[in-house]
């Protein structure tokens, strides 16, 4: 074995000959987990990503040329035609879309207003899966003060009313702490209100802007299924509104019409770019994005970014002499907002090969800087890991822990059939300020920090991918 | 003469033994402009102030018990009363309303979306003055990269069609320069379009934010009266995304159906709080802001601000112990929006007594931190201002030269008739942001600010107040 040679397998799964070597090798030579032509490479494919426009070029086509593409939209199939058109043209070696079937939930018109103490409109929309108001809706309303407040209402205790739960700003922050804490309310807000039989629920958008906007989102449904009752999140600044006029105790009364309303099965479909492996193209490196969006705004900033990113990077590795060893497959997720439907059609069309899926990550937390890359790895496999931080440290990257990397929303289904998972972490301090809102538009995106997230995804998949380090995580028994 | 006492009227008209000896004592003596005492006074007014959360409680009140309150509405009905009680709470000396009629517009419902390449909603809004469409419109847009390409139309090129005129971003400044140059679009665009036979014209909204909020704005009419066409402002995100597919050679078409109308006459007001002069009741020292506010936000900004601010101002000097010299009159203006509406009825119904008017001056222009004290006053009162700028310095406030004062909107029909005018000016880099959209709500202000604001006006209306300087312009011959 030269020196120089990769970690194989054998050392991966831990044959105790073949660690020993490893260790005193560590200890005494240059570590191979990455051999310094692989470094080089990947260094280059940096600076050409941060001088390359690719990358927004993307999200500015798919944002001008598609707009918003709800999941099982026709605009979403118009969006997947776009997807392979543009993979055809970045020279991918295979394109396809694989679809599948999903119920169609449609947002409608909503007219949303304070008719007491006065009249006063209101900026809100209906929540993902919400059910439609049979007729005007017109009744008092009863205050929450947070989601404890309302789980807390007993049974047709809201007869005849609407409720309306507040809640607080979410801290705006790196990570996005705090997030699914607060989202309970959208979530699940209305399973309480429709037990206590209110008329319908309003929700405090779940937000860390303080804009005239609302952010739509889904909600999970129970056991019966979806909501009864129409479910709408109102602005921050409308829900302070609210709050200020319930604490000088005013009497609240709101009028609303909502025609949201599940719609029956359509199509959607998942756009599958690959760059074949030169020596293993059944080992795949599994990136994307989702392509679907609210239709609210135009899905820059999630997930046009995500599918921009990720789908340059690859381009990008296509762009060198030779393809690396292991296939790096880009997709283009549809349906992730509606409940991660592309990502549990993917996992099920693909069930019997995952074993082949060496590591798989999404770009889906906005448009900022990278800041850390994590993985969940084979604890073998680590020494790549952070072999490659290293390399990434010029853009600012540092290495975190491996205990927190989920690899993005649409891995999740991969990662519970044990796929390894890795995470470029972005700066998530404005996304959601964004996040399901009419204001996720391409103006929020910055494109020199796309292009960072660019050069950190070609850097990281390229040395995945032409590594021989195997990621499995090895079952515990 | 006293040396300590303040210049007079004599010295103010310039008789020539007067100046004369002004000027040797000016060089000789102490300034006596305003006295130690009134700058004691000042001083504590302003420390009172900062640590008063008058003003912004009085904002939270108008926003949040009023809400929108166009010129002309019950709710500008509802803010009078507000305002009369306000005044009365706070001690004012006499307190009225002061009724005009005024032609109402209203702003009605608007659909409009994107209709090809794809249909997409578009979020905008009718601008002040506007017709309805009769029926749906829906037609191929005339793209106009700017207000002079759209100057340059001819008569009858745009039949059947609907006009677009885009334009750029305003720049944030500390001053809003800019603003009248790029609200030309807003203003007199219509004109053009309608000459050229366009159905309906969208304007790119007249701002500095990159959100996903029409500004609304009065157009002005012509010699024909108003508009004969649906007027349309659209965000700017949705202005861009426009020109990128105009950029694109994308054919464009929109559809649209808006309510916005004239509505006849009705009634609107001006609220007069006056703290009365203990020795010149008549010589009246007149500030204020406007107390109707477009409809989309809830007028925190504008005015609801300027409102706050100068009552505030007055009611903490109505605590000093005794009153100053010249009456101090708080103007809550009615139907600023819709053209100084309320400004003009003063001038006219005051119109025998404007030469007792000392000095008028209005806060409209946000609830940012003051920065300058500028005046456009009696040379001879130059110094009395000097010397006011010297005790708001630890404001941070500087002393801007004289030939920019304006007074404010409301105020221009005063200064017309000679009526001298001061400016506190704001800070006004965020004003464009929010300037008639939705998103000027409460939360918008610092109460910091705002407290700045407060103690600004109240040092420099209490210092003039209590003064015997004559600020009126010589008349030119």
């Amino acid at each position: 074995m030269r020196l120089t040679e990769p970690l194989t397998k054998r050392f991966a799964y831990g044959i105790a000959l073949g660690v020993l070597s490893f260790q005193l090798l560590a200890q005494q030579t240059v570590v191979t987990a990455v051999t310094e032509a692989q470094k080089e490479t990947a260094t280059q494919l940096i600076q050409t990503a941060l001088e390359s426009d690719l990358g927004f070029s993307i999200v500015e086509s798919l944002t001008t040329e598609i707009g918003p593409r709800l999941g099982g939209s026709e605009a979403e199939k118009r969006a997947r035609d776009w997807g392979v058109k543009l993979g055809k043209s970045l020279d991918f070696d295979k394109v396809s879309i694989e679809e599948f079937t999903m119920p169609f939930w449609d947002r409608g018109h909503l007219h949303i207003e304070l008719t007491s103490p006065y009249q006063q409109a209101l900026y809100g929309t209906a929540l993902g899966g919400a059910a439609p108001s049979k007729k005007n809706i017109d009744a008092s309303v009863v205050y929450f003060r947070d989601i404890h407040a309302l789980a807390e209402v007993k049974n047709g205790s809201l007869v005849g009313k609407i409720a309306f739960v507040d809640g607080d700003l979410l801290v705006k922050s790196q990570t996005g702490a705090g997030y699914s804490q607060a989202n309970q309310r959208r979530r699940v807000g209305w399973q309480h209100a429709q037990r206590a039989g209110a008329k319908a629920l309003v929700v405090r958008s779940v937000g860390s802007d303080s804009h005239r906007f609302p952010h739509s989102g889904m909600m999970s449904k129970n056991d019966d299924g979806w909501a009864k009752i129409p479910v709408i999140a109102i602005s921050n600044p409308d829900a302070d509104h609210l709050r200020r006029l319930h604490n000088l105790g005013k009497p609240l009364n709101i009028s609303l019409h909502s025609e949201s309303k599940w719609k029956g099965e359509v199509s959607s479909g998942n756009v599958i770019l690959d760059l074949i492996g030169s020596e293993k193209p059944d080992e795949i490196v599994l990136i994307g994005g989702h392509l679907d969006s609210w239709d609210l705004g135009t899905g820059a900033v999630d997930d046009g970014a995500g599918v921009a990113i990720t789908t340059a990077a690859a381009a990008l590795i296509a762009k060198l002499p030779k393809r690396p060893k292991r296939t790096i497959r880009v997709v283009m997720f549809g349906a992730e907002e509606v409940g991660l439907l592309g990502a549990f059609a993917y996992a099920k069309q693909h069930k019997d090969n995952l074993s082949n899926h060496v590591v798989a990550t999404e770009s889906d937390f906005g448009a900022q800087t990278i800041w850390q890359l994590v993985s969940n790895v084979n604890p073998q496999a680590t020494e790549l890991m952070d072999e490659i931080a290293k390399v990434l440290s010029p853009l600012g990257i540092v290495r975190g822990g491996a205990d927190i990397a989920g690899g993005g929303p649409d891995i999740i289904p991969l990662a519970q059939q044990g796929v390894p998972t890795i995470r470029l972490n972005q700066n998530g301090r404005d996304y959601f300020d964004l996040h399901h809102t009419p204001d996720d538009t391409l103006d929020k995106i910055n494109p020199d920090e796309l292009a960072q997230n660019v050069a950190a995804y070609a850097a990281t998949i390229y040395m995945i991918a032409d590594s021989d380090v195997d990621l499995k995580i090895p079952k515990t028994k």
